[in-house]
């Protein structure tokens, strides 16, 4: 597929989902029920090319399974084809995407070794384990959603308890999120042009006496193309006006992360996290190779936007192979971290690329800066994420004009100091 | 069906539950066993319809169903319908019981509208999580047990360590005895007059230095009454004397909870439970409207009983036109809560009305009252409470006559403020 | 079976299992896939006289069942039967071996009776509960492994953070080996003399930015022997130099134990873990009839072992009818805790044999006195463990005079009082 044809697309894909309407089933559509708790629906398994004639499935392959064994034994894994790309979603980890693969060779275009191998099942999970960093033990998906109560670090932050009073509640490492099973999760198939394909899944973070937040998101392909969509909204379904954070943690490694990786981004202002980060901030959009012993590095963006308000960032490997394109819209994710891992293969290689509303310090830090949005009760908050793989040097650098079209010719102004964090304790 | 005739049926009732022997199975019963985990039995679902020949079912409808889907997978619940209400029971939550509905019409009587949905499987559950109110994260049932090892609210006690000595233990909000899975659980059916159901469950709450208490319940039914009753022990099968607490948190929401619905007490004194509560003391036993931000209040009450033991309370609408009438015996549960929070109806429109061993304060606080009960190696404590719908005024009117008559004239002691509570840190 | 039969079963079982490599399936084996979570399998059950002609099966029974009910739902457990010997193990909870019984009368002879009475799934477990002790909610298996990235006791130790820095983490009770589902079970049987069978589970403790440690455990049995090895190896795969303990946690109750049962230890040095086990240690070799508040005792041993660096522990019952052999290998696992917890029999009356690589203080006093190993990058270290049961006095009498053996006319140093621990806080 050459590079004219797909840049040909992306005009048609945005005007197309722009006309769809976001969590309906139009008349053309089919829908395939996997999972709805409030009819006690549950597939254990499903392969679309058992329901749905070959004559009108366009190539599209899914198919739900039942992982076994270990601490996945239980966990289920949607695929999801469209003839180029593979994408492995884990509706019991909160719809977070486990990998992408090129379809044919089944090689990993995006995603990372973890030293965690399965796909831990959240009733194995003890989030305020080690001091509130029990979320590690889960950790090995491409893109996971921190939030959205809260995401960050953990610590200390005041919550509203049963009797009125405030108390200190202990947050846990990213929130909760990415360990809820989700309650509701359905394919629609459209077999008519452009015959696209939705999974949509519901995560509800609920509880009494605390937030009442709904997640609703629904993953977007068309057939052939080397690019999806996520479109998601958070609605605050209870009473009281509620704070929400959301951080979309998609991590790539080898071997589209390798040593000289670069990642290109139209950045307004890069800050490093802390004194460690600041140290190599003139290097905060390069890779090393894997290395015994390196500490995480940490960069805080603010992304400039085109004037559609969607900023793109690139990431590519050395020689220009391989790399992501992310496209987002700045108005509901206006942040942008940059986590650099670039550790022993054997401990996780990986760098993260975060769009967020926010950047990763605990929640206390992050209002304290501004950056805690709130939800009014019954609003909504929609994001939307688009994910393209750059398959040679051409797409990579048609890419990167993208970026710097977006720069416009302005300077980043780069931070060598750390902000300043307020002492709660 | 006619007040009379219910009325009529009460003693019977009665009656035949005291010629009940507790715990055993009489030769004319038919027993059929959902789960014994000694015997590694749990049945997937269960239809009494398929079971028993329906000439000798006596209109009776019993179903197990094993729920699927989110944070509910695998929870079992389990249906009982003598042709006037449909009991739903949760043996995976404890054998607390989610609702009451009226057959028939479906219409829900007894329950609430939490802003949790769905019954969370306890293998999800972390009662520790936000500083011990993690049992807040699965809160939806009509009624659950609070206990047995602790009840109330979550805060420092001390225990004996493995070693010998005493350290801190946190208590998490109101135990675990809800959160645990039933080991045992059969249901009994009596093809003899008067045709009578009894669910058996058997909940263990046990660990290896520390409290070795079992909770055996029996829900009972007769055919087509609006009533029915829980018989339950608890049980120290451990070698040493133990302290245990049950409040039974049974909980109401609309339509029954409504602006001027009424909780009539044969109240020997009310106290409130804070000075936020204090401050609404004297309107203690009415309601108000869902209310945006309304904070709840609690109100610590010492029934009277009559010679029989049994105290009774009815809570009704303002049109008196649905109500419950709960009759305990006191001799086991002698205080009760009253827990406002007439929230708005996204937050959770309820009201507890909690028969218990003591009040929801922290175990520390409650032994410092002496309101911490023990149990002597083997021995074991009884429990009864019943539970009957009341469908129009004449109904509602004549269960107030009873609560009246226990009254016999007497004025409850209204205390203006709060108790006094040590500090114990 | 005759004692010189067996006795002349040892050096060729010892020799036999020396030419085994570890680890791989020899090509007159057959080889069995219960569980294997990188193929997402996991079998529900299996019986293997449904899989191998009784005529190579010699004698073996083997099957694989999952629990249903109560807490233990899910969890499964395998039987290894050899004529002689009715093992069962644990897989879903970490490899431990819940009981041995005698095959035929089905009467147990290694194992105990915990207030604990089912095999609690991880699912429920949360080993962060009362204060790092919730460990204990699941104790009731006859041999668990304490460990692997620490054992013993709670309390606080330092961790690195992801940040890099490093803070203070809450060790709970005995780590999380004992509550990590198997990732990989196969059954390997020998249809060749010596018709060998052997039953081998990997269970991976890991995170992100923690400990990658992996166990490889082989239960190793010979038909008709009343014997079976643990053949087990630690491997770091992480990429860091990384400290590990493990404390074979092995309980015996009644019968075995009784009042004025023996434990033999060729003991080099013998300490009492704190004062209350000081003032008995005169009597740490002996044992107390189910006592009722007794507080457990706790003696910490340096064992001889032989020129081949295996040492032998024999616990034996008053009336010498029945006792245990205990055979390991003193190179990796140097130390051994008398653990004496003769409680009332509703509480637990057992004492724990426990070969380990250190003792069972908090992982902090353990590194302070030097007996946290560590293992570089890609290291491995080996365990090996043999136990038989003697089933007369004469099996027992020779059985200690291999103790005496070891010990070889040396004396005790008896320590009367408990070492001194330095005071982190």
């Amino acid at each position: 597929m050459c590079l004219g044809k797909k840049m040909f697309f992306y005009p048609i894909f945005a005007t197309f989902l722009a006309m769809v309407s976001f969590g309906t089933v139009r008349s053309e559509e089919k829908r395939f029920v996997f999972t709805n708790s409030g009819d006690s629906i549950q597939l254990d398994s499903f392969d679309l090319s058992e329901n749905l004639p070959v004559a009108i499935s366009n190539g599209w392959q899914v198919r739900l399974k039942t992982l076994r064994g270990g601490t996945q034994e239980g966990v289920q894994v949607i695929t999801l084809d469209n003839g180029e790309l593979h994408v492995t979603v884990v509706p019991t980890r909160g719809m977070s995407i486990l990998s992408v693969e090129q379809t044919g060779n089944g090689k990993r275009v995006f995603g990372w070794d973890s030293p965690v191998k399965e796909l831990v099942h959240p009733n194995l999970m003890d989030l305020e384990s080690r001091g509130g960093l029990g979320w590690l033990f889960g950790f090995n998906e491409w893109m996971t959603r921190c939030g959205i109560e809260f995401a960050g670090h953990p610590g200390t932050d005041v919550m509203r308890t049963n009797t009125g009073d405030t108390n200190e509640l202990n947050l846990t490492l990213h929130g909760r999120v990415g360990n809820i099973p989700a309650s509701e999760v359905e394919l629609i198939i459209n077999d008519q042009p452009p015959y696209d394909l939705r999974l949509r899944g519901v995560v509800e973070e609920r509880m009494f006496y605390g937030p009442q937040l709904r997640l609703v998101t629904e993953i977007h392909m068309l057939p052939k193309l080397k690019q999806f969509r996520l479109l998601e909204t958070i609605e605050n379904v209870g009473a009281s006006k509620q704070e929400y954070q959301i951080i979309y943690h998609t991590n790539f490694g080898s071997p589209l992360l390798d040593e000289n990786a670069k990642v290109v981004i139209p950045a307004k202002s890069v800050l490093p996290m802390n004194q460690h980060a600041a140290d190599s901030v003139s290097s905060y959009d390069t890779y090393l190779r894997p290395t015994q012993g390196f500490v995480e590095q940490v960069y805080l963006v603010e992304p400039w936007s085109d004037d559609g308000g969607m900023t793109s960032v690139v990431i590519h490997n050395a020689e220009k192979e391989l790399g992501a394109l992310m496209r987002w819209s700045t108005s509901s994710l206006p942040y942008l971290t940059i986590w650099k891992n670039t550790a022993a293969l054997a401990d996780g290689y990986v760098t993260g690329i975060e769009p967020g509303t926010g950047y990763p310090f605990n929640r206390r830090v992050e209002r304290h800066f501004g950056r805690v949005p709130q939800l009014a009760a019954g609003e909504s908050v929609a994001f939307e994420l688009e994910y393209s793989l750059l398959s040679d040097s051409r797409e990579i650098n048609a890419a990167i004009g993208g970026v710097n079209k977006i720069m416009a010719g302005r300077v980043p102004e780069i931070k060598k100091d750390p902000p300043s964090i307020p002492d709660f304790d």
